[in-house]
């Protein structure tokens, strides 16, 4: 996906396709006109490489992220940056003094409902936010179970992003989380010692009150909305469907078709977006929208939710380096 | 149901029930604790007969005016003053000269939803009025084929009500009227050389354009909106549902109920505001909200619609008195 | 209010008004033509008192539901019980073999669009539920500030109303309790040492989440949302509003009224729904549809939240008797 | 636009871009990769071109349409095909014969949310049709006065959209038509013998009533609805935002974007949608979605319109070939 958008920029195309298995690294690159290898230091050393995407398995993303760090190439990473913190405080050392742009994943930022969310909250158009409300619900069924092994279980690869959207719209930081979790969705989940159901409250450094709640399936669509309530008033992100028709019989009114399937095609926009913010920042000289810092502090948020629900306490966070 | 609200309120009570019938006249009157007879005139003359409110059948209202109007007593009379001009012309020659109060039941100039349509435009709130869509369609089955034949036909006894609308809302008259109208619901009313489908066209005086539709029926309940389009904006007045819940399941989302079934529970309110407002008006020297001469008005545009579509083109209206 | 729904019922009337002030009792009496008294075992001596209903302050209800149980009235009291769980504990204790029906006032469990909520939950609808998120905020400002003190703060005030629709909707108990509050909205809610804003994560018997969030103040109306998410899809009640009018103009579309100001407005239907399900109690041989038991549940909830909250820590229940 | 749109095709490109204005043509060119001529000849007879799609003033259409025919190029052409009736003809009868696919860019029947309605009628899931109502109304302000000179007037330029619209969800013929129009926008139309606001009702062969109302101009973006009312039941396609936000406050609540600005941003998917139709026809053998009978039939609408506003009297149509 992400090399199709790049390949409908204007100014940006995609030269170079990297894969561990150089077939899939091939196939990849004809669909978008790029030559293919399974050998990273040649891409990154290559005169035709201005920028790195990675979209690979979360495991090899710290990695990649250093070297093309190392190589001085502007990087934009999928989030998460890692499922393991200390790998992740690890990467942001070796990362010290390095000038590189790192620009993180979280492709919801960019998408236009959201973003006029968190620009009405910004500009006080709602006063002083006192409660943020995140839904945030998966159609499922649930991934191959070696992707549901791997992910880091719900709060590092779900609710992950919404913790990003809370520090988004919050503008400010979160600094005490409890998290109630259950299984409720899929036999698996309680297997990995993993949950697919949660509820999360948390509190910002100045006192507003966030909400969150999570779930593995829905039958009905993704289910994604933002709910700011302030001090004069609430802005909310509704759901998005295919199409705004209605309909109206004996057994129901208004009728509207089920939601947009999942992030592939509700954040459709979003993902273009932020590529094309990627690349608009490129040579700029701004700084990337979303940091590594960003993806660092949501990753301590899904530790800090994962650590409640265990210990069934609530936990309070500070974000000094390590 | 018209006892009944009477009886609710703190300073009216109903005193007398009429009936040609005895035993209905009587049945109505103890539900309310009033007293029954089938004398008009007894009642008109009785001491405790403040005003008088007629809701008997359509052919019974001219009669029933005069006499009231004769004795006196202020009168609210259910809408159409008759489903025949000539009558209408011939009572209103008749009270010339009597000031005896007269208000038409056109309720749903007391709807909150309509009413803020009609506000709106009164203040300038939209600017000039250009368009004025009225979507009007009866829940159906036909009613008993003996009503049907009283009725006057679609234009006189359904459509009746949005020309009023019409006129309340534009707050001046209406010259021109095209109706075009079909038999789609049943047959029975082309039996009864009527029609159950209906699109009209019309103009006022200052040039805003006017649509009504009807139908005789629906599957999903009282179709009734207004939509007032003008220079500056738009006010829509929209269907209303007995709950506010919505559903959402793998077929559908936000899916609503079905509307409020027919004019008693869709204008519940506004049988209690019209009758409120006929008592709040009694002896408050201010004239009657809805006049015999709109009652007249909104039969002319009956009239002209029905000829409209029986001579298949338009029909200019001018409101000077017989 | 009550007395008015009353006197609006065919089959029942207000026969007696109590009140400590006698003249308040006079003044409420005159309205309904009812007579006034300021000594309650007079009344409940009377022969023409069939049923009590306690709409007096939250510190007299111990005691009137006390005296009209000995009296072998029927009760219909406004919630709470008290604020004092002793004092609640100590009247189910007095209270134990008597078989006196006492309803609480939980008026929202009356309320149509919550009632579909619940009925869609109980009927399998959407499935095992797993999800239940309820949005509770009043509109504001601050009540007097004796009011304040007397009402047991926010979670024995507001939020025991969100405790039991959250019990109604579950058709289970809540076992464990964590809330977050804070201050936002005025300072008085410090100087009391109560909160005015609140979030609670809940977990039902079965597992199933439930989530609260309360303000003590909005700019758009009362806001009264219930969510239930279920394994096969989704059913919300959503808020009202005093006509169904939308605006659309150069600045917004869709523009909708405020929403209905408060719990009278909000909720006219359900008291008078609430106190007609009393009255077709009385007589008929079942139970009440809200019993004093309810109020005690959901009182221990509000007890559980406030603890949370001081303690920081989950609390978890258990309903055995004392 | 269009041009862009090709571009972004993986199984087709722009190859040449033609206008007399070689300038023009050359920057319209170079933003695609493509070759620039004001020699359409030249163009038609190039081997890197397989089709043609014409975007140029309405009055080059039938004179494009003809060469590209003769040249055997398959041809997609943006509507109205002439604003002259007499030139449309002259041009159908002059490719009679011609096997070459021409497809009409009525880029509204490619909108997934129109199309939704026209499928739902097809399906027989609202029964058989009854009364069609299509709002459309520009947001204006007018165009320059030479585009306003040589679109043809309202009926013509914008209402032929509505036509169409009606003929593809009724998905049969109109044989009656009646049209209202008024000048209420900008003095220009006036002086162009035009006007800028309408209401048309016709009637389809089986008798469906059908509904049109048009204006130039509205503050709150481009208005584009339509309403399908059938035995069963009703199907809406509304309007489309630039996001799903909704804004709550002391004056409002629920408040949610002004629509979509225009035609340009409206329609985009469905611009795309049409580009696609075409290339995957190209080659399949299938004849085009949308034909030059369809472009033909709704200028037929047009005129009659058109002669129905200035004899102020109802037009029938037969579609009999010339």
């Amino acid at each position: 996906m992400h090399a199709g958008i790049i390949a409908r920029q204007a100014d940006a195309r995609v030269t170079w396709c990297y894969d561990l298995d150089l077939g899939r690294a091939a196939a990849a690159a004809e669909a978008v006109g790029a030559r293919a290898s399974s050998d990273i230091d040649a891409i990154l050393g290559a005169e035709d490489v201005d920028a790195v995407l990675i979209a690979s398995p979360t495991n090899t993303h710290v990695d990649l992220i250093l070297r093309s760090a190392e190589a001085g190439r502007p990087i934009l990473c999928e989030k998460p940056i890692d499922v393991d913190l200390s790998r992740v405080e690890e990467c942001r050392e070796a990362l010290r003094g390095r000038d590189v742009p790192i620009q993180l994943g979280f492709n919801r930022r960019f998408d236009p409902s959201h973003g006029a969310v968190r620009k009405a909250v910004a500009d006080g158009e709602i006063g002083a936010l006192e409660l943020l409300v995140i839904t945030s619900r998966d159609p499922g069924p649930p991934p191959p179970r070696p992707i549901l092994e791997a992910c880091g279980g719900l709060f590092r690869d779900t609710s992950i992003h919404d913790f990003d959207m809370a520090r988004f719209v919050l503008g400010e930081e979160i600094v005490e989380v409890y998290a109630m979790a259950a299984n409720r969705v899929d036999p698996v989940f309680a297997e990995l010692d993993d949950v697919d159901t949660a509820m999360i409250v948390m509190r910002s450094e100045s006192g507003a009150l966030v909400h969150i709640n999570n779930s593995r399936r829905t039958t009905y669509g993704y289910d994604q909305r933002v709910e700011a309530f302030g001090a004069t008033g609430m802005v909310r992100s509704n759901n998005h469907r295919p199409s705004e028709v209605s309909r109206h019989g004996a057994a129901a009114t208004a009728a509207r078709d089920p939601l947009l399937h999942f992030f592939i095609e509700r954040y459709a926009d979003a993902y273009e977006a932020e590529i094309r913010d990627f690349i608009d920042m490129l040579g700029s000289g701004r700084a990337p929208s979303v940091t590594f810092e960003d993806g660092r502090r949501a990753l301590m948020l899904s530790e800090a939710a994962l650590r409640s629900h265990r210990e069934n306490r609530p936990v309070t966070l500070s974000y000094e380096g390590a």
